[in-house]
C-alpha cells in the first residue's frame, strides 16, 4: 500500500491532475458534468465563430476546443480554468491565414506547436514573470483594443457584406462604411437583432432568486440561468433553424457557414512545410520551414506571451494566489503543443467560458473532460448540421462577447487617482488601433518602464539644517527613495550642491539608514562629490550605511568618505571636524592678509 | 550708469560669456593666450587627422575646429572645456562619407547641422538627462570599443597598407592582417616609432618639479612639460620635415596627406542636396534632401546624444556641478549649427584638450579665441606645408591619444565590489565591436534598465511573526523598498500569501510607513488579496500609509482595506478583530458539528 502511495506521489509530480482521482466522488462527478456540458454549449458556436476570425474553415475551431480541456484536467491547478480558443488568439492567428494554397491551416497549426514551445522554454527559463510588466492600465487598453478590433472585423458578417478589405482596423471600419449599401437585408437583420438579443439574455444571469424564493420560482430561475448561460448555443440553433426552414423553401437570406469537415481530426505533426499561392501568377507554390518562420515572425513570441498573460489573469482571479505559476505555464505549453498534432490554433484560457465554468459549480478541472466530449461528440455527429448556421449569427455571438472587454469603467478610478497612469493605457489602446496590437502593447510596456526609470533617476530629496547635541550645523539629505541607482547620481549630486549654495558651507550628511542598494555609478559620483565639497572645506559624512553599500562603498573607491553609524558619533566627528577648520582657518588668516 | 549695467545684465542671458569681460585683466588675456595657443598646438594635428578618420579631405578638420572654440568662448559656462573635432565623432561620421560624389563633405556638413539642432530641441526639451541614463559601466565599454575601432582603422595608415576594406571592426582587422604583407616599409617604420616617441613624451607630463628645485631645474621641467603638451604638433613637424626631405631627394618613402586647401571656408548654408555615385554604372547622380536624411538615418539622434555625453562629462569633470546643464547644450548646439555654416563636421567637448587647457592654466572660455586665431593663422599660412604630413604620422597621433579611452582599469573595482554591473558594460564593449557602436550602448542601457525594473520587480520583504502589546499574534509584512509599482505586485502578493501559509492564518498587517509610492496596479492588487485573505477570514490591515498612498488607494479600489497609524491603534483594531472571529466561530462550531 505505501508503495502504491509513494508511486502515486511520484505521478503527480508529473501529472498533478492526478491527485483530483483519489477523492473523486459521484457527487463530484454529477457536478463537473454538468459545468463541463455547460461550458461545452458555450465552446461550441464560439469555436466556430473564433476559426471564422482566424480565416479558417469551422472545424478547426472545434478542433483547437477539446485537446485543451483534456490536458488541463491532468496538468492544470485551477478546477475553473478552462483552454481553448480565443477571441484574441484566433484574431492574431488570422494576420498569417491569407497567403492562399494550404497555408491557412498550416501555419496556424506551426504556430500553435511553436506557442507551446516557447511556452515551455518560458516555463523551463522562469519567464513567465515577463507578464509582471503588464500593469493593469496597459492590459484594459490592449484587451479594449482587442475588444474594438474584433468586433469591427465582425461587422461585415454582421451585415452581410461581401468584399475584401485589409485586417487593420481603420482599413476594416473605411471597408465597412464605404459598403453599407452593399449589406444583406437578411443577415443584416438576423445579424443585429441577434446581438440584441443576446445581450438580452445575458442579463438574465444576473437575476437571482430571492432566499425565501417558492421552489417553482427559483425553478423559474435556474431555467432563466440555464438559457442565459447557452445563449449562445440557443441563438445559433434558432438562426440555423430558421436558415433550414428557408432552404426548404428554396430562398437564401443568410450567408451560410458551408460544410464543416465532420468526424475526429488525424493525429500527425505539425507541418513543417506548406504551399502558397503566388499572388503575381496565380500559381501555387511551396513554402519551406524558413519562410514559414519568416511569415509568422514575431506572432511566435507575441501570441505566447498573449496566452501567458491571459492564462494567469484568469487562474489568478479564479484560483487565488495558490497556484504554481510554472505548473499552469507548463499545462498551457502541453495544451499547445499536443494540440498542434490535432489541428488547433493557438488556446489559452478563456476568460468567459471560465467564468461559466465557476458559476456552473465545478469541482474540479476534470469537467472539461465532459466539455471535450461533448466538442468530439459535436464533430462526429452534429457537423452535418453545422452547414446551416447563419454566418451573421456566429458574428452576432462574437460581438456580443468581445464588447464587454471594452472595459471604460477603469477610466474613471484612475482619472481620480492618479491622471499619469492613463498614459500607458491611452498609448496601448491607441497604437494598438493604429499600428497594431503588438506595437501598442510594446508601446505601453515601454511607457510604463520609462515612468519607472524617471521614479528611480529623480528621488525625493528632503533636506533640512539640522544640528547636533553639541550644536553644530549641519546639512541633512535623507533620499526618499530606498534604492539609488545611476540615473539618480547627478540629480542627487546637483541637490546637495544646491543645499550647500542655499545653506552656506555646513557639513553635509547624507542619511543612508534607509537605502538598501547602491550602484557603482553612485559611488563613483559620491566620490567626486566628496572631492568637490572637500575642495570647498566642506565635509561629506555618511550617516548609518547598511552593510550591503559599505561594501560598495569600499569596493569601489579609494577615497574615504567618512561613515557614522549614529547621531552619536555624528557629533563626535563634527566636532573634531570643526577644530580642524579652525586650526586650518588660523593658520590662513595671517596669509590673507599678505595677500591682499 | 545704471541703465548700461542693466543693459550688460540683459546681454548675459542671451550670450553669458558677456560677463568674463567685465573683469577680464591682462594677467587673464596672458594666461588665456597661452593655454590657448598650446591646444591649438594639439588640435591641429588632431584635426588633420580626425578629418581623416571621417574619410574627408583634412581641411574639413581645420574648418571644424574654430567655430567651437569662439562660440563656447561667447555661450559656455567652463573655462577649461574647448569644442572641436573628436575621434568618436568623427568615426560615427565616417560611416557616411564613402558614397562618392560630392557627398561625403556634404553629408557630414548636414550632420553637423542637424546634430545642432537635435541639441537645440534636447535643450528647449531638457533632455539633456536622457544622458543619465548611461552608467559608468556602459560608458567606459563605450569609450574603450570606440577607442579599439579607431586605433584598428589607424592600422593601415600606420602600416602604409593600400586597400579598401569594410567600416567594421572585424573586416578592418581581418583585412589588416590580410594584407600585412603589402605594408609599406617607410610607412609602418615612421608610424611605428611615432606611436612609440608619443607614448614616451606623454610621460614627461607627469614629471613635476620638486617644490625645493632651482629655478633652471624648474625651467627645464617646464620645457618638458611644453615638449610633452605640444608633442603632437611636435611629431607631425618632424616627420613632415623628414618626408619634405626625402622629396627634395627624389624618393618617397611616405604616402602623404597631399593638397590641403588653403584659405578659411566661405560662410554658406549647409548642403540639403548633394551628389552620389552610382556604384553599378559609375556615373554621378543627385541625392535630395529626403535622400540625405535616409543615408544620415540614426546617426541624426545617436551623434547629438554621444557629443551631449562627451560634453557634460566634461563640464562636469572640470567644472563641477556649478554647470548650468541647458545652458551648455545650446552652447554646443550653436557651435554645430554655426559650424554647419563654415563646413564644419560634428564636433563636441574634447577630453584631451580640456585637460590640456586645464593644465595650461586657462582663466576663462576667452582662451578658446586664441585656439581659433592659430587654427585660422595655420587655415591661411601652413596648409601648403601640410601637404608633406605623412599619413602614418597622423595615425599615430590617433592611435596613441585613443588607447588611453580603454578603460580597463574599472574592471578590477567593479569585479571586486558589484561583479553584476560587468554586465551592461561587457555588453556595450563586445556589441559596439561586433555589431555597431549604436547598438552597443542601446544594449547596455537596457541592459542596466533590465536590471533597474528587475529590482523594482522584486522587492525584498521582511516577513515577521510579531505580537501587540495585549498578545495579538499577527504577521508583519514589510518592504525594503520605498516605491512599490505595478511589476512587484505578484511578487508581493505571492510573499504575503505563503506568509499566510507558513505562519497559519494569523491578521497580516502591511508597514506602508516607508512606501512612498502606489501605482493603481498595486492598489488593485492589495484589493484582490484583501478579498483572498477575507474569504479565509484572514484581515489584512495597512499600517502607518502615507497621505499620496492613501489617496491612491481611497481613489482605486472600493474595498476598505483598514488602515491604522499607529501600532497602538492597530492593538485595539487586532482585538476587534478577534473578538469578531471568535464571535463567528460560536456561530460557525454548530453548524460544522451538523455537517460533520
Amino acid at each position: 500500500m505505501n508503495s502504491i502511495m509513494s508511486s502515486f506521489t511520484a505521478l503527480t509530480r508529473f501529472i498533478p491532475g492526478i491527485k483530483w482521482a483519489r477523492a473523486y466522488s459521484t457527487e463530484y462527478a454529477i457536478l463537473d458534468a454538468i459545468a463541463g456540458v455547460t461550458v461545452g454549449l458555450t465552446v461550441l458556436p464560439q469555436a466556430l465563430a473564433y476559426a471564422t476570425l482566424a480565416g479558417l474553415q469551422p472545424q478547426y475551431g472545434l478542433y483547437s476546443a477539446f485537446v485543451g480541456c483534456i490536458v488541463y484536467a491532468f496538468f492544470g491547478g485551477c478546477s475553473d480554468l478552462t483552454i481553448g480558443p480565443t477571441a484574441l488568439l484566433a484574431l492574431m492567428t488570422g494576420r498569417h491565414t491569407n497567403l492562399g494554397g494550404e497555408s491557412g491551416p498550416h501555419l496556424a497549426i506551426l504556430l500553435c506547436f511553436l506557442s507551446g514551445v516557447v511556452e515551455l522554454i518560458m516555463a523551463f527559463l522562469k519567464l513567465g514573470a515577463l507578464v509582471d510588466l503588464i500593469s493593469l492600465p496597459v492590459s484594459v487598453g490592449f484587451t479594449s483594443a482587442t475588444a474594438v478590433i474584433i468586433a469591427s472585423s465582425q461587422l461585415k458578417g454582421l451585415l452581410g457584406i461581401r468584399s475584401n478589405s485589409g485586417t487593420d482596423f481603420i482599413s476594416t471600419v473605411v471597408s465597412v462604411f464605404g459598403n453599407l449599401q452593399n449589406s444583406r437585408l437578411g443577415d443584416a437583420t438576423l445579424g443585429i437583432s441577434s446581438v440584441i438579443i443576446l445581450l438580452q439574455l445575458r442579463k438574465l444571469k444576473d437575476m437571482k432568486a430571492p432566499d425565501d424564493a417558492t421552489k417553482s420560482r427559483k425553478m423559474i430561475h435556474t431555467t432563466l440561468w440555464l438559457i442565459a448561460t447557452a445563449r449562445n448555443a440557443l441563438m445559433v440553433l434558432l438562426a440555423s433553424v430558421l436558415a433550414f426552414y428557408f432552404e426548404l423553401k428554396g430562398s437564401s437570406p443568410f450567408i451560410l457557414t458551408g460544410t464543416v469537415r465532420s468526424g475526429i481530426p488525424d493525429i500527425k505533426l505539425p507541418p513543417f512545410q506548406t504551399t502558397i499561392l503566388n499572388p503575381t501568377n496565380g500559381t501555387i507554390v511551396e513554402m519551406n520551414f524558413g519562410g514559414m518562420l519568416g511569415e509568422l515572425g514575431s506572432s511566435i513570441i507575441l501570441v505566447p506571451i498573449i496566452a501567458v498573460l491571459g492564462n494567469v489573469a484568469i487562474s489568478k482571479a479564479f484560483g487565488g494566489s495558490g497556484i504554481n505559476a510554472t505548473q499552469e505555464l507548463m499545462a498551457l505549453s502541453m495544451a499547445n503543443i499536443l494540440g498542434s498534432f490535432v489541428s488547433s490554433i493557438p488556446v489559452t484560457g478563456s476568460f468567459s467560458r471560465s467564468a461559466v465554468n465557476h458559476a456552473s459549480g465545478v469541482k474540479t478541472p476534470y469537467g472539461g473532460l465532459y466539455t471535450s466530449a461533448l466538442v468530439l461528440l459535436a464533430l462526429g455527429v452534429l457537423t452535418p448540421y453545422f452547414r446551416y448556421i447563419p454566418k451573421a449569427a456566429l458574428s452576432a455571438v462574437i460581438i456580443s462577447a468581445v464588447i464587454f472587454m471594452i472595459e471604460y469603467e477603469v477610466v474613471k478610478p484612475l482619472w481620480r487617482c492618479n491622471k499619469r497612469e492613463l498614459l500607458p493605457g491611452a498609448v496601448t489602446f491607441i497604437v494598438s488601433l493604429i499600428v497594431g496590437v503588438e506595437i501598442g502593447l510594446l508601446g505601453g510596456v515601454l511607457t510604463d518602464i520609462a515612468f519607472v526609470v524617471q521614479r528611480t533617476a529623480r528621488p525625493g530629496l528632503s533636506i533640512n539644517q539640522m544640528q547636533t547635541i553639541s550644536n553644530i550645523q549641519y546639512i541633512l539629505v535623507r533620499p526618499k527613495h530606498s534604492l539609488l541607482y545611476f540615473p539618480a547620481v547627478e540629480w542627487v549630486r546637483n541637490g546637495i550642491s544646491n543645499a550647500v549654495k542655499e545653506h552656506g558651507r555646513l557639513p553635509v550628511v547624507l542619511d543612508c539608514r534607509n537605502l538598501n542598494e547602491f550602484d557603482f555609478t553612485v559611488v563613483r559620483g559620491l566620490e567626486a562629490l566628496h572631492n568637490e565639497l572637500g575642495s570647498m572645506k566642506v565635509p561629506l559624512i555618511l550617516l548609518g550605511t547598511q552593510d550591503a553599500v559599505k561594501n560598495i562603498l569600499i569596493g569601489a573607491t579609494n577615497a574615504n568618505i567618512p561613515d557614522v553609524s549614529s547621531e552619536h558619533e555624528l557629533d563626535e566627528l563634527l566636532q573634531e571636524f570643526s577644530s580642524d577648520v579652525k586650526e586650518l582657518k588660523e593658520v590662513l588668516t595671517p596669509l590673507f592678509k599678505c595677500n591682499n
